[in-house]
C-alpha cells in the first residue's frame, strides 16, 4: 500500500484524497518512514499535483492540529506573509501601518534558518520582548490594541512542521503545489480572513523564475477560494537587498526610521508602502489610490509609528535598550564606476558569517550584529568609497567585495 | 552539498563522478541519511540518469567490496541472469547443460522476496545442500567440475545491497539505470566473463514493456562493453508461469525431468535450450544452431543430468530426499473452452499463500509446497476437468480460479 501509493505518483498519476491522508497521516503517526515520504515528496516535485491534490493535502495540513478562530474580535482580521528573502523587515513596518488604518492584524512569525531571516528574530533583539504569547494572551492584546506579531500560538498544523523539516534536508523544498500548502495551511489555521502573499523572486529567494511566481500566486489564490478566503497576491524581486540594514537590530531600527517617515525613498520603502495600500484596500473595500493615501497619512501622524510602540510595549519590549556592535569596518569600493548589481544572497552569507543567522537550528543568533549598505545600484562611487559597513563581533569574516558590489 | 546534489538530479542535470562518488558512498558510511539518499533516487527513476552516470555507478558498486577472479581457473567464465519471474527454474537446467558443454558455470543467486521465487531457495529443498560455499570450497568444486550455484560468496557489490533494501520500500525499483547497475556490478564483481541475461517482461515480472526491455538491454550490453566483457540479452515473456510447477521442490523435480530428457515440449524446456545454445555459442565461438545439437545432445546422452548430480553431491545435497507435501487438492475448471490465459502474477501470489515464499525477509518457505498446473494456454478443458494441484501443508487459501484461469 506505502509502495503502491508512491510508485503511483512516481508514475505521474493523481491521487486520491484517501491515498494522501493515509501517507501523510502514517507519515505523522510514525507508520510510514521519512525515507518513504522523502521518496513521495521528491516524486511530487518532479511529477507536480492537481489542484484537487493540493486543496486535499491543504486540508489534511489544517485537520492536523488547531485552527485558531477570532470571529468574537470585530474587525477583518487580515495577514500577510512573505516566501522569504534577504534584509526582508516589512511585516514590522507594514503590519503596525495596516493596524493604524483600521486592520486587525494577527502576524504568526517563524524564526529564521539559512540566509533568509526571521521576523521573530528581528523582533527579539528588542530588550524584553515577548514572542511567545499564549493563546489567551494574544487574544487579549488583538482585542485591545489591533496588533500582534509573535510566535506560533498553539499547536498550528504540526504536519507541514515534520514536513517541512525533511523537505529542507532532501532536496524537495522547490515545489509549487508543496509551498503553497505549506503556506496557505498555516495563513488559514491562523485566522486570517484576509490573506496577502508577497511571493519574493530572485537570486535571494526560494523561486528563482516570475513564471514560477506566477504558477504559485494562482494556486494559492484558488486555495483561497477553495476555503473562502480572500488571497492577494505581489510578486515582488529578491535580486538585490531590500533596504540598507541586514542582522537584527540594525533592521529593527532600520523599520523604525521608516515608521517615523525619516527615510521615504528606497525599494524597502516602495515595497512597504505597495503592500500595506493592497492591505487597506482589501480590508475597507476602497482602491488602492485611496488605501495609499490612508497609509501615507498613517506615518506622517506617527499613528504607525505609535501602533508599533503599543505593540513593543504590550509584548514587553524596550525600544530604548536596542544594541548594535560598537566594533564596525567600512567596506571600501576597489575601483571608481557606477553600482551596477548588490548581490542578495552574497550579503545574506556574510551576514550569516558574522553571526546574524543560524546554520543548524540549535544555532545561537548575535543581535548586534550586520550589515549596513551606504551606497545602492546606480550610485557613482571613486575608488575608496566606503560601499557599506560591517558591525560585527570578535573577528570580521573573509569578505570578497567584488562579489557583493558590482561596480562597473 | 548533499542537498545541492539532490537539487540537481531533481532538475534533471547531469551528476559527475564526485558527485556520485559523494553521495554513494557517504550514504555506505552513514554520512548520508535514508531520508536522503531515497530522495535522489526517486529522483533518479524519474529524470533518468545518462550512460556516463549509469557506468560511474556501476564502478562505485563493483568498488564497493570484494571482486571474486577465477582466471587462474583455465576455461571461458560464464554467467547468466535473469530478472526474475514466476516459476522460473532455468537456471537449474541451464547451468548444467552449458557446464556439460564445456563451459565454466559460476553462478551466484539470491534468495527470494515476494512472488518470484529464488534459485537458492529451491536448491535448499534438496536435503543436505549446501548454499553457503566459502571461497576457497567455491574455487575447489569450479576447478573440479566446472558448475557451481551458490549464494553469493565473500563481501560483494555492499552497496547495492543497501541500495536495493532502500528501493523496495521507498518505490524506486522501476529504474533502468539503477536496474542496469545493480544487475552488472553483481555479474562482474563475480569474475564472469561472459554473461548472457534473460530480462523477463510481462505481468509476472519487473518490467511490463518491451520497449523498456529493450532499453535495459542496450544500457547492459554497454556497462559490458564499457568493463569488456560480453553481454548477450534474450527478452522473453513473463505473462505465462514458465512450466508446470511453481514452489521449491515441485520446480527441482521438473528441472530434473527436464535435464533427464523427460520432457521435451513447453515453453520452460524451449526457453532453457534457446539460453543454452546462445551460452554454448559464446563459449565455444560457434553459431547458435550448432550449439543447439550439442545442448540437445548433453540431453539425449544424460551428459546434463549427471553434471546436476555431480554438482548436487559436491555441495552434499541428498535428490532421493526431496519431497513433497502429500496434502494435495485438485482446482476444477468451472466451464468449458479453450484455455486463453494463465496468469503467472496471481499463480505467482497463490504460490506466495501456500507458504512457497516470503513476504517479510524472516519469513521461513515450505519446500513442500505449490502448485502444479495440468492444462495450459491452448488446452480444451470441459467444466470439472483438472486444471491445477495444489500441494498444500495446513490450510488452503481462497482461490479464485478465474482469476488464474482464463478459459473463453
Amino acid at each position: 500500500m506505502i509502495v503502491d501509493i508512491i510508485n503511483k505518483k512516481r508514475m505521474g498519476e493523481e491521487l486520491t484524497y484517501q491515498e494522501l491522508d493515509y501517507f501523510f497521516n502514517g507519515y505523522l503517526n510514525g507508520e510510514i518512514a521519512d525515507y518513504q515520504m522523502s521518496s513521495l515528496l521528491m516524486a511530487i516535485c518532479i511529477n507536480g499535483m492537481t489542484d484537487e491534490e493540493t486543496f486535499a493535502l491543504t486540508k489534511l495540513f489544517i485537520d492536523s492540529g488547531d485552527v485558531l478562530d477570532f470571529s468574537d474580535i470585530p474587525g477583518v482580521k487580515i495577514d500577510k506573509h512573505s516566501t522569504g528573502g534577504i534584509g526582508d523587515k516589512t511585516s514590522l513596518i507594514i503590519a503596525p501601518i495596516v493596524a493604524a488604518c483600521g486592520g486587525v492584524v494577527i502576524k504568526m512569525s517563524g524564526r529564521g534558518l539559512g540566509y533568509t531571516g526571521g521576523t521573530i528574530d528581528k523582533l527579539e533583539s528588542i530588550p524584553g520582548m515577548s514572542i511567545d504569547l499564549s493563546e489567551k494572551e494574544l487574544k487579549k492584546q488583538v482585542k485591545n490594541i489591533h496588533l500582534v506579531i509573535t510566535g506560533q500560538t498553539g499547536n498550528l498544523v504540526p504536519m507541514d512542521k515534520v514536513i517541512y523539516a525533511l523537505r529542507d534536508v532532501t532536496g524537495t523544498v522547490s515545489s509549487i503545489p508543496l509551498i503553497a500548502s505549506s503556506v496557505m495551511s498555516k495563513k488559514i489555521a491562523s485566522g486570517a480572513d484576509k490573506i496577502l502573499i508577497d511571493i519574493k523572486v530572485g537570486n535571494g529567494a526560494f523561486l528563482q523564475s516570475k513564471k514560477d511566481a506566477k504558477k504559485l500566486e494562482e494556486l494559492m489564490v484558488k486555495i483561497g477560494n477553495f476555503y473562502n478566503r480572500e488571497v492577494r497576491c505581489v510578486i515582488s524581486d529578491m535580486n538585490v537587498p531590500l533596504g540598507s540594514c541586514i542582522g537584527n537590530s540594525l533592521e529593527v531600527l532600520e523599520a523604525i526610521q521608516i515608521l517615523k517617515g525619516e527615510e521615504t525613498h528606497n525599494n524597502l520603502v516602495d515595497l512597504c508602502y505597495e503592500l500595506s495600500s493592497i492591505m487597506v484596500s482589501m480590508i475597507r473595500n476602497i482602491d488602492e489610490k485611496e488605501a495609499r493615501k490612508l497609509v501615507e497619512d498613517s506615518i506622517s501622524s506617527l499613528e504607525a509609528y505609535h501602533k508599533f510602540e503599543e505593540m513593543v510595549k504590550a509584548q514587553n519590549g524596550d525600544l530604548s535598550k536596542i544594541k548594535v556592535s560598537n566594533k564596525t569596518m567600512e567596506i571600501k569600493s576597489t575601483k571608481s564606476g557606477i553600482i551596477n548589481d548588490i548581490n542578495a544572497l552574497e550579503i545574506g552569507k556574510l551576514s550569516l558569517a558574522l553571526g546574524a543567522g543560524r546554520v543548524k537550528k540549535s544555532d545561537k543568533i548575535d543581535y548586534t550584529v550586520g550589515v549596513k549598505l551606504v551606497k545602492f545600484v546606480g550610485d557613482e562611487v571613486k575608488k575608496g568609497d566606503t560601499l557599506a559597513i560591517l558591525y560585527y563581533k570578535n573577528t570580521v569574516p573573509n569578505v570578497s567585495i567584488d562579489t557583493i558590489f558590482n561596480v562597473l
